[in-house]
């Protein structure tokens, strides 16, 4: 049985892969590591898990981590992973990254929004995590950057559209909503129970670092460099996000023939839901697990189909997408360890 | 001092028109209706006004009515107002109407959403009620449409730029998002707490009544037809709306001059605050205010302009907005009634 | 595999049946009823569960229940399962019912807080599912009465202090507090999201029908009448329960001897968390569980026991028990299908 | 016109005293204080409340506030006001501070919960700031220690009953419930959205420091030494507090006797609303007002009285009262700028 490591446990995403991978049935945890909470039980650290783990927190060490793991998730914020992976990989273990360090092909763009990247060769050979898109890849890599929460949200939906060259790449926006949970277990006021709850807002417009990362996939499959205008919003909600995007048609096509793009895309897909008409998506409907749904909608009048995806942040947006790819990367069946059942409320 | 009277004062934009008026220093209330409530005091329905209010519901009675007021607020569902009103212009009343049966000049935009108008002379008589765009005709105006808390969010920004031809008329997308309030305090599964409480979602996306209303007064100010895209969130907050609009500019201008375009639009207008570009609205600032905050930023990559506007939809986007006409018919100072103090949080 | 039948499977209880039975390795989900969704697929009334049911619901029929099923949840409003039940039990079905119905012994008790009872017989053989305490007897049952949420947060802390003679029976209070979701799915102005966000009330103070319930199996451990002083409030969160119970000492003994009392009382009871001094339980570490978390502190002064319990009240204070006392009466391990992960927010 | 001046504006009592302060008749607020945002104006700290204030940050200096103001709010953390306060006594000005340091009378308690104080004559002047029933002292009072939270809600309804020996002073119990501004703006895992939301937890059982402040009054009107069976704990709201106190009664009482006793009591106190039986408070009654509304229901088979109280936090449990104080002190009417309308949602 793959035994496994997580780095930086006991921030959202680190406990998120804690949940998930405590009742996974291929794996076995093995290391934890927080540098906050060095010697302190998890379920002391998350009493949520009392009973359920017996691991206590680990300082970060990379021959520990090689002893005891075989398979590793870095669950740290950007800058620190390039500094650590490269160590792994030569010792010959698999790599999950959550952070950015290892989602962009292109070192000049990750350098422009984030910093110097100290580990550009590998950078080349790691693969971009979205699951469904890049299985294949994903399969045969050793090192995959887990995508960003927004772009997951946004390129599900649009890559299929893109490849179908369904729609005017000049004309592409997205609206997306997060629940606070995406901005992490660090304190600051935006996310002061006070000042998140019964508020609403966007931040960063048309600056946040997400945003090259979209276009870099997009472009990818556009063939050409392609340009959206982003928008992020912080809703009062632990978990969910939810996308509401904008697309002119390249022909007027109706929304079911869109629908069938997608079908036809991600069959055999079981964590993509096409949501009928009369039944758009809801972050509740997708709360704790790995689905994205989407729905559509056309305009008519403006010829401009709307799209709206719902993830959980936390799940298909991170650690549930991270350990899809686990899946892949194992050779096991890609939903093990995800099917939780869903819950109405 | 003028008698008010507040036809359907029970529901939420009904209860608020009572929470502004009961502080309103210019005018005195003098009858309440409610259907529901008949025989009932006030603040047994709404326990927060003990002590604040001394009325008890009546049933509606149009003599009645007359008799105790000069100056009537109907808070009903539309395709009532249409039946009672033309009596109460008729015997000389002055009557801001909250639905949307007096929003329209066009009666076949109307009868497409709604249903058919009984009363399509009065309907040319009265004025729209966006106080700071129309206040001139609704200082003489008899009636009052107010609008619809949607409209209201997305007309207030948009229409200065339009005037000044500033954006591509064909490129307007609004995605507009609302606190539960605004389904009002009719019972559905959508406002049921569990149902609402950690969920988002769109919901009549492209079909909203409130997009005629919107492309009505938008054509308007360009002077010719203009369609939108308009798609309204819920969000699990109790009050406030933002929406974020779109719009491609006609030329390269600056998020500054498009600021200042808004300033010189909305000078000497209190309610109206042009928010710095570091510092975009939250619906948590305006919470319990008639102030609508608008903020800018240019996507100069793709040469869009991203505006965001915050609204309490019950102040702004209806009965502080509705008090805001009524000062202004009865001659009083705008902001009489409304310069309760903000709250942090 | 036994085939499971759920009686009012679209209620909150219903649904959450679903989820858990859906997960569930040791029976098969045959029949789902609901009056109001008749012919509608489950998953269309929650979406969220697509992709992973695909059954319809199905108007109530004791003969295809019959034919379907050999386990059978009751999750209708009191009063029904009463007359439904005996046929089923006539049939050789075994049952689990949610309602009151079947939780007294005594019918005078259950005819003074509810209605008439039809079955009184039934009655008696039934046994009370509060799975820790009942589990031998629940174990021979064809017929157990599912506890009220409020009395399983209470009594699992209280039975083994009272059976340990530690406290002052006289002397007992309970200050519960429960989620939105206990209050169902039906429509009311008090479950509306306007009203029960940012509020936080009492209800039927001393007089809701859940004190005889807990004063009846009170009473069975003191082998006397007891009575308690029991005050609901009502948590503007989905899911969760917590009561704070106040019980004056017998004598002087310390919190470490009550907490030793509970571990050996439910010693190789998964279910129950007994929390050290210091981390006192949240509802939020049991959040889509079934555990009860009891925590616990000596207020020395006033010699007082304070006693703190959580549950989620849709789970171990509902469908959750009710499974679990499915998989005593099948002789199943007691946990099956009951081991999802918790998560830490 | 009295000059008024805050220190320590940028907390959320702070933040409240401005926003009561800003639409005060009878004050001019002249200076703001705050070490954290020195030299910036105090509605970019606030967006709330651009438009409505023009004034800046300022360090803290003895010198300048004595010069420009006439009556000083001491917003801090207790131990710092107990340093200033009596130069700005011994100059001449009024104060009221919002911490615990002029909150007891006798410094032994006070040193055994906080820490040693260096002011303990002016301890003894300084006047309990409970203004309903200190305000004929209050009236005399250079320096008011203005209560805790949770101190006034459990206070004001046990007071007149046990002046008039109606309860059982060793069976006092006081189960409080407070939303999370009541942790102030400090930044802590407790107060991070995603650990309050969805959560309810009871925090320093028994050992919360407004006991002894709470059990100091009481023994003050009692005539002998009190002691009360304290438990906070935190609601996921921004706003509310929520105090359940059970009392055992020395004689069989109505609960129209007691509420008799309230009532005359507080006639003539226009923040005290005694709710009717079938009306019991709820937090969303008093948000954003001075109120605190009392209900009770007797649980006749216990002999125990219930009373549940509720105010909000910022107003009357810190800021609405220490605004009333000022007026007070001032000779103004007592209401004076508190009247803003409650709102029904």
């Amino acid at each position: 049985m793959t035994r496994v490591g997580i780095v930086g446990a006991t921030g959202y995403t680190g406990a998120e892969l804690v949940r998930l991978l405590s009742a996974h049935p291929g794996i076995e945890l093995t290391v934890l590591t927080s540098r906050q909470y060095e010697g302190v039980r998890f379920d002391h650290v998350f009493p949520a898990m009392a009973g359920r783990i017996d691991l206590s927190c680990e300082a970060f060490s990379v021959n520990t981590l090689c002893d005891k793991a075989d398979f590793v998730f870095m669950a740290l914020p950007h800058s620190l992973p390039m500094q650590y992976i490269p160590e792994l990989i030569h010792r010959g273990k698999k790599v999950v990254d959550l952070s950015a360090d290892f989602r962009f092909n292109n070192p000049a763009i990750y350098e422009s929004v984030y910093q110097s990247h100290v580990a550009k060769d590998l950078m080349k050979e790691a693969v971009y995590g979205l699951s469904e898109v890049y299985s294949d890849r994903i399969r045969r890599a050793s090192l995959v950057g887990n995508p960003g929460c927004y772009p997951t949200s946004i390129l599900l939906p649009l890559i299929p559209l893109i490849k179908k060259n369904l729609i005017d790449l000049d004309s592409m926006i997205a609206d997306s909503k997060s629940g606070v949970s995406g901005a992490g277990r660090s304190l600051s006021l935006t996310t002061h129970f006070c000042e998140a709850n019964e508020s609403f807002k966007a931040y960063k417009i048309g600056t946040h670092r997400h945003t090259p990362e979209i276009e870099e996939i997009l472009s990818e499959h556009a063939g050409k460099p392609i340009s959206i205008s982003f928008v992020p919003h912080l809703l009062p909600i632990t978990r969910g996000m939810l996308s509401t995007i904008y697309v002119n048609l390249n022909k007027k096509i109706s929304a079911e023939d869109v629908r069938g793009c997608l079908h036809s895309f991600y069959a055999r897909r079981p964590f993509i839901r096409i949501r009928p008409e009369n039944q758009p998506p809801d972050t509740l409907y997708v709360r704790g697990t790995n689905y994205c749904d989407i729905g559509l909608k056309l305009d008519q009048k403006n010829n401009r189909m709307i799209i709206v995806s719902a993830i959980d942040n936390l799940v298909k947006g991170a650690s549930g997408q991270a350990v899809q790819n686990m899946n892949i990367m194992l050779g096991l069946e890609e939903t093990t360890g995800l099917t939780l059942p869903p819950s109405a409320i």
